[in-house]
């Protein structure tokens, strides 16, 4: 029988514009983790991805206040 | 004469552990951005680092405490 591929949960949690979980890994091993589960890895994915939403909405606003249609990066900024 | 590479500025923006910067200007343009600059992605993946850093490093102690060596999901909910 085949095999289920082991990264079926994985990729199913990939929207288009998901961040990918091996950089969001590394960066917790960068503060010290030994081992970070895979659904550590997704959790912070999450969380971050919720961040960008929050300040990438208000730097459209801003941008557009601006009279621009190119988010730079003095709009992140301001946003932040 | 050689031309310069156009991607030298984004490429000595990676260290080992930064977050790739395409993933980062799509999360911008699904937030109603038509037009992202580079910078601005750049600096926005910034941002997002400095919070994974953040809630990283408290999830390590976290775990630490649990005594494991593995950084879980539940310890990215309990630092966020």
């Amino acid at each position: 029988l085949p095999r289920k591929r082991k990264s079926s949960k994985r990729s199913s949690n990939h929207s288009s514009a998901d961040l990918p979980l091996a950089p969001v890994e590394r960066l917790i091993k960068k503060s010290g983790a030994e081992r970070v589960s895979e659904s550590a890895a997704r959790e912070l994915a999450l969380v971050l991805q919720e961040r960008a939403a929050v300040i990438s909405a208000k730097a459209v606003k801003l941008a557009k206040h601006a009279g621009r249609v190119t988010v730079t990066e003095e709009d992140i900024k301001m946003a932040r």
